[in-house]
């Protein structure tokens, strides 16, 4: 029996294959993963879970990264206690070429019109 | 009173800046609205309600254009008895440019590796 590494702890991320069209959109469909989307997209790097500027619960926010990470749009990994997320973006460009770009330029822009909140 | 015109038939369009990234991805985010997305993307012309290559029941099949319309990814116009369709790629690509390119073309990708449909 080995021990457990961290890598272990965050297992259940789809292989670049398995990432389909359908996934993603259904994930890109929700203001909330958009929003951490265009977050970790506008970071100067990888995000921790807890440092994300978003009005939902715990419980809430667990849920939303859960179908971001199974859908393959984001990867997480722990950094010592943090769970880390970073964009797919070279898996994705394989699926749907600009779509995440597509998308976060849109959402940008709504935000803008919104009232310039970059969330 | 006025005469009703085949154009009153099909009101409920939203205007371009009623468009959001929201509705058209919830559109965008169904497997049947892709397919009719993508057979007009690739008609010569637009494409009346009855040539469309879906295998949903009429009704089910009635409600994926209607939401294709309410959010402004499709137009429908009447030419004599025939509902025609045709992409608001002008108005999409004001909210979210290149999101619809992005989602034909990954969907096309899919379909080749599915067996070379075109649906």
């Amino acid at each position: 029996m080995t021990a457990r590494t961290a890598a272990d702890r965050v297992t259940d991320h789809p292989d670049a294959d398995d990432i389909t069209l359908q996934g993603v959109l259904e994930a890109l469909a929700d203001p909330v993963r958009r929003s951490i989307v265009r977050q970790i997209a506008h970071a100067p790097g990888d995000m921790a879970c807890g440092t994300f500027d978003i009005s939902v619960t715990r419980s809430t926010g667990t849920h939303h990264f859960r179908v971001l990470r199974q859908s393959g749009v984001i990867r997480q990994y722990y950094a010592g206690t943090s769970k880390m997320n970073t964009l797919r973006r070279d898996d994705l460009d394989l699926v749907c070429p600009g779509l995440l770009a597509a998308v976060v330029e849109a959402a940008d822009r709504e935000a803008v019109r919104a009232g310039g909140a970059r969330r």
